[in-house]
């Protein structure tokens, strides 16, 4: 599942985090500071040791020094912070007591929480450069907030709207009357019509919003394409991956909710609604008309059948099939969609049918089958 | 799935249909116009009204205002039709009664394809605006008829060949020899290469066509890439989606049939042949040399192996996993496929034999299992 | 299966291999030239003829003329050989003497491979031609090797370096610091950010390569953007379908061993990483720090979660759902993944306990259910 993270104990040996090549970087900062962006308490090292030490990069348990930062969020690497050289360990309440004599710690409640928070001070997100590159074609009316950067050609359609600190990567291509909020991050090769986008919105690479539904009728002679009029509206916050699709409404607007998150080669068809905060893992994809509710997941390559109603908070398993409605809270998984335990009860059952007696187990046949 | 459609009736009451921003307008009609070009028969206002009303718009039924027109095609939604205000509502010939004395009517045996045919009436699509934009970089011996719209960025190879009418999006990639037929729309961002196209071809933004097959040999250092020495061949009508990727042949072409339709992140691999006519729905793929009937429907995430024939008309259902021929006319689905009898049998007896006595239903244990 | 492939007995007898319009010639050449490139044995023809005469193309068995040069891999077509006018033939050990007597021979054991090394040279992959295309834009300190070519619109970042011989296509986007390898073929619109890629790496058109991978924190006002420090790394001979996305890791690198090839739309999450030489079929997709060993073949649409290991030669079937770790050379199909002959033997014992006596099949009901 995407929603798990890698850890420090993962991290082969070779090579440093944040390669300088492709990242800045910050710093240095005093553990009191870092402690107070991320959130949590901080410890000075058990045995004295300065506590204005400055502390200048992150790094993983196993490779961390002395003058940088590392943290521990699953029990499975504990056994790391025995041997760690890091200067500043971020960890949850329950292994304070473990981290090394020498080093200090941010204590929080959300270490993984924490420590983004603290990778991000020391590796900020790179800010807009105002300015528009010279190759870029600029239509007429287009409204585009000075402290914007619009790279090389760039497409801005007539009477676009580009908010404040917006970056427009090279090669997007914003349609006519697109209005992009303040603050959005639109990546290379990004294709955006009909559409109006919040503030904050991230797009990745080669991501397609706005395009036509998939919306015909069968006429004499073949299919009629069925004009579609509606819009995209992604709200603020909202996150689409590289090469993802979202396909504008037929009659009412496609909207993805404020603080959704798509990964990679999601599609979204037309019409449909998502609530606030859904997570859309790589590869599913939404038919169109259904709409989910706040805080639903959906696994990667699940597909959800159009017109149907997802409630908040449910949760749809990977490559999941999901052919009606799903109860607000509901866990399922498997094709056609099931409740999880009965999912793996049925896998259960079949292997138990099917095993051949005296061949695949131990058991004496029972005859049973 | 992609096949149903929206209906007024599931129009959130925000918003207008066809916003300003981002649609152009055309009209207003008469209701007879109207009637014509949808191909059904106007009845006007049974309490008479003035026969020669015009309507400027289109809207959802509860929406609609007296000088707008709407429509009716699903049976759940027929309450609707008490309390609309709409002008001029398309109905089957089932509800010709039940519209609303005030309101004229065009009754049409597929009043879907008849809306369809009154939305594109007010809204139609844009034409090319001739010219070539002074961004455009054109190869030598190409021959652009002088209708086309090329768009900023555009790249058209050497003694490329593109029809009459046809608009050619920003940043278009049309390879060395391309052949693009009359009054086809290629959006932004797609690349062609090693293609002929017919007229009316639609590609939408990120189309992939004709890139190499996956065809490699095991050689003895590694993989040795076979060349792909087939072009793709998009016979007349076809449209293709977002970010889909539609391989050259390797030998033979790669051929997708007149009218087919492929939705986005559709996978075509080389040297398959679709007939006429097919719906592949986002996100399925077709692997080499396998060949389609007329017809065919393939729907979301449904995958077929290479090297396979599918019958006419067969229907191969979501997330259905082919793996050998399928009959003409034939509805399958699960993976590998079954029947869709067969498929939801076995889904109904899996859960019989996987329930708990006592547990999961209201009988008493029978100790079946 | 991709890697089943074309045989000339499938190939429509309309229209000639490699179109004069896409495709450059070379040769012509003799009969031991290739079979010395081939890696095979020639043999003239038996009947005597011309061991001088020289071949100009290749063709189908059924379609090859007496110059032309065809092949035999598959023992289902062995009936063309019959009646076919090609001059030169390439065949396995077991189909020398069915070679018609007037036609000479290529003995392979490995007849694909030498097929696939005969059509090269008749149609070689074309060369970079050196030179910057005076659209393309340069950041300051990239290194550009002189022998490259750089395709109209590319877009190179401050201190890129691209090695000899590569070719970067029209519209491609380099980020600031990427290293490209040399004789790289780098495809329209693809987007390269945060990597390293070796040398002789080909990526498709629209591949994107290096762009944050999925991660978040969830925060008190919602999900907060865990910084993604790692890069990706694809190493010698590496090949990206179109419209593929490889994240870069968030730790530690994402890294895809040398010789191994991806095909169109697959997603490989962040922190993966997968070993030499492995094959990854359309639209399947790898979940976050998952690894691979060496020669792994991941099927069409198949899915593996995040954090588990697949052993060397393991081989994961079509639309199968992995969830847990897959020993060295296993085989296994289904969602959730199994070893194929449970898969297979569970399918059958589903359908046997799913027919209805006396309607399904002709076995009187025995009430066995």
């Amino acid at each position: 599942m995407a929603r798990r993270r890698e850890t420090p104990g993962e991290r082969s040996a070779s090579g440093k985090v944040a390669d300088a090549r492709f990242f800045g970087r910050s710093g240095p900062f005093t553990g009191e500071a870092l402690a107070d962006v991320a959130g949590g308490e901080y410890l000075p090292p058990r045995d004295g040791g300065d506590v204005n030490r400055l502390y200048g990069g992150i790094g993983p348990l196993q490779a961390a020094q002395a003058d940088e930062v590392s943290f521990l969020d699953n029990r499975r690497y504990a056994a790391l912070l025995d041997g760690t050289q890091a200067g500043l360990i971020i960890v949850g309440p329950a292994f304070a007591k473990r981290v090394p004599a020498g080093s200090a710690a941010i204590v929080s409640s959300t270490p993984y929480l924490a420590w983004s928070r603290v990778a991000r001070m020391f590796h900020p997100a790179p800010s807009a450069r105002p300015g528009i590159h010279p190759s870029a074609v600029i239509g007429d009316g287009a409204v585009i907030d000075p402290s914007c950067e619009i790279g090389p050609f760039a497409v801005i359609g007539e009477s676009a709207e580009i908010g404040a600190g917006t970056i427009i990567g090279p090669h997007a291509v914003i349609g006519d009357g697109v209005v992009v909020g303040s603050h959005c991050r639109l990546g290379a090769h990004v294709s955006v019509s009909h559409a109006t986008l919040g503030d904050r919105v991230t797009l990745f690479p080669g991501a397609r919003i706005g395009q036509d539904g998939f919306g015909f009728a069968v006429g004499p002679e073949g299919f009629e394409t069925v004009p579609q009029l509606g819009r995209v509206v992604l709200e603020h916050d909202v996150e689409v991956g590289a090469n993802s699709t979202i396909d504008r409404g037929s009659v009412q607007d496609t909207v993805i909710g404020a603080g959704s998150r798509l990964d990679n080669l999601v599609q979204i068809g037309h019409n449909t609604r998502l609530g606030r905060c859904c997570i859309v893992v790589s590869q599913a994809g939404i038919s169109g008309s259904t709409e989910l509710g706040d805080f639903v997941t959906v696994a990667a390559q699940a597909g959800l059948i159009g017109h149907i109603r997802i409630g908040s908070k449910a949760r749809i398993g990977a490559q999941c099939g999901v052919m009606s409605d799903v109860e607000a809270g509901a866990d399922v998984i498997g094709s056609p969609a099931m409740p999880f335990r009965e999912f793996f009860r049925n896998v259960a059952t079949l292997r138990k049918l099917s095993k051949r007696p005296g061949k695949d187990d131990e058991t004496s046949g029972s005859g049973g089958e």
